[in-house]
């Protein structure tokens, strides 16, 4: 990681164009309310006008259309975000652990390691386990034997990675038969996963997880799913199993995806939806109850429950107008 | 685990009739789409009879009715993922770790472990626990002080069984006083627990999981609930306070039953459903809001707040019906 | 911890009034359904009187209103779940894990411990970290890099405190580009965070815990939020990124509450709600969809889908009747 970088180096290596002094020098990104001097924020729309007037910053990353609502040095470029997150890597690392593996973790029989693995504290790292160049697991997390995982992964602590699927039928007595979970997870390239997720193995077949996949913390993934790439998942999400979810999805915190559904490439489901059936077209997809305060949302509750006669009622009135 | 058995074989131990030849050598499960030679598959239905017929697998587990969808060796049973299920146990073990505690594990004075248990690496047992044959807790379990697990119980990683229940007072100045949970689980025979499921210690009295109940995944069970025998639970459920939950049920993914609730034996809920109110009778609850493309959804939620006063027109209209 | 106080004892350390032989000898604290000779319970409400005639705790602690609903001694009070929580602290530790640092608890450099802190088996404590006096932290619980913790915090198993946050911008290809987190987590004085909870580090900024905030089991706290003083969240709450939630707030089990939202002081969320809104007002909001035995929920949740052309319908009728 570089020091300092004026904008004018920032720019040379990530494109863009300066707006005032290219000497500006930087050492940090910073929050629009937060950034001190050597510090560069971001402006994401120009709602944020009076954020951006009243920063200590000492440039912003701005689209054209917002160049004028500072007068600090700018960078000016196409997304503002997406240009801070690579200024961003500019100055800080990606994963904060060093390469090698912690004396504290354990390691099972026939486990490869490829250059620059990072093996946190307490990790438990099963048999025949086949991690790729510069993977990152953090303190705690777990990987069951037989897993496989590709390259520049990051798998947060508490994360646990091809524990048993959940495969179970029952008997003539109504007790439950385990169905041993005899498949694997396989993990591509640049995928990260969060705090105590939990991806299960497959039941036969392998449970994937595909290059570039992003999961936020507390994901659970069921047995045999496969998450297609570059589909990103926000916090608290449910993947029942055999869900075979497209490329390029986003799934919005806490949404719930029922087992043995398909879901199209570049869907987008909104938070706290629950997706009953597939999804075979891209779009965005919602399904939340509206909240209220609780004295009205008990009044319009009961009446849900009711929704059916009250259309028949309608339809009475409809009917008799017609025939009167 | 035997290395090969015949169908005949198969059929000696499980019951069942063969079809075909009974010398068929089987020496894997595997699934329709990518079963190979020597492994058995299986089929659910008749909807499967395109995938039946391409199938690589050396012999198929089915009931009479579709005992004609294949030519192949065949095993014809009454429920064929029973049998199934049955046949995968006769190949693989249950658990894939080897009894005994391993060095990284840390157990508390005073922990009694029977015959044949698997403590794996980095778990943590708490004082005064017992555990009975051939329980296996995976890596990284924690179990607190005072707690009794049954025998053949299955702990997945990150289960923690036994912290403190949200048991919490309001004083004067509406700061929470910690109230004790002086309780602990009793967990029955045959309990299968999740990779990062939790299971809070009881407050006064024990948390209670009895016997055959099967917990996926991230499930919260809260202080003081019972567990009925055979119960089954999917992927993060919530299971609040002194919830009385009844024998075999069925709780689908990501369900919330609520506090001090009473739930009959052989309730089913469906998935994504909240349970507000206590279930008297068997049989089948559910409780979703259904998802749309986000325009539709916007539209008619918009009138789901209004469902009282559009049921006030429609009663006017009726009046003045009535009236005219 | 003292053996055995008297009923006069007890009232002498918290106030209240004694009724019946104020000589009442005590040793712990129970439930009414199972406290035994010695042990004292409490009566929330003259709903379990008979209950309460049917103990056989040794004494009761109980409202004004409730006085004569038994004959044995009691400690008349205020607030008897409030009575019963302090005079349970009185009888047992608030946690249960001796002082110091276990010899399998990895600590990085930097590590300022206080007073008192207790730091369980397999806890991995990152570079820098600051633990104020008398707080706990359970096996197995992981703090990143740089977090800061009050005093008398209670951590329990599991949780991982300071993760990166879900920061990533999407280039021009689709692919997900990872901003560095690099804000911390500040967690106050007297919070309590539940087993397999996580609180993410800031983006930039720091996630802020303030002092007294009581977090169930599996809760979800993303990167950037602001938590206000006192207030509790019960188990599998999910909290967005860079939301701000007011003080002396409760929120309801598995209640999400969306990103960049504001929430008032003293605002009640009820379980399963999903907030989508800021909220300015205190008060209590809801957003349940009422489940229903499953016939009945097909039948009206059908119409949920169409409720804007029942709308229309009525609104058909209403015009027509205007103009007859």
């Amino acid at each position: 990681m570089p020091g300092v970088l004026t904008l004018g180096e920032i720019v040379s290596r990530l494109g863009g164009r300066v707006a005032g002094d290219p000497g500006t020098r930087i050492r940090q990104v910073g929050s629009l309310e937060r950034a001190a001097a050597g510090e560069i924020t971001f402006l994401s729309g120009p709602k944020l006008r009076a954020k951006a007037a009243a920063t200590h910053a000492s440039a912003v990353i701005l689209s054209q259309e917002s160049e004028h609502l500072t007068a600090l040095p700018r960078i000016v470029c196409d997304s503002p975000y997406l240009y801070f997150a690579r200024v961003s890597q500019l100055f800080n690392p990606l994963s904060v652990q060093a390469p090698g593996v912690h004396a504290s973790a354990v390691l099972g029989k026939d486990v490869k390691l490829a250059q620059g693995v990072s093996i946190g504290a307490g990790c438990v790292v099963g048999d025949g386990i086949t991690i790729g160049d510069g993977s990152c697991l953090y303190p705690r997390a777990v990987v069951y034997p037989g897993c496989t995982l590709g390259q520049r992964v990051i798998v947060h602590s508490g994360a646990v990675i091809g524990a048993d699927g959940f495969g179970i039928a029952q008997d003539e007595a109504g007790r439950w038969v385990k169905i041993p979970q005899i498949g694997t997870v396989r993990i591509g390239d640049d995928v990260e996963i969060g705090a105590n997720t939990t991806i299960d193995r497959g039941s036969l077949d392998d449970t994937v997880i595909e290059e570039g996949v992003k999961l936020d913390n507390q994901i659970q993934i069921g047995h045999n799913c496969r998450i297609g790439a570059h589909t990103a998942m926000a916090g608290c999400v449910g993947v029942a199993g055999s869900a075979d979810i497209g490329r390029h999805c986003t799934i919005g915190a806490a949404a719930m995806i029922l087992g043995h559904l398909r879901i199209a490439d570049h869907v987008q489901v909104s938070a706290a939806t629950v997706i009953r059936r597939s999804i075979h077209k891209p779009g965005t997809y919602t399904g939340i109850f509206p909240s209220d305060d609780h004295a009205s949302w008990a009044r319009n509750t009961a009446l849900v429950r009711h929704l059916a006669e009250l259309a028949d009622r309608v339809r009475k009135l409809e009917k008799e107008k017609k025939n009167a």
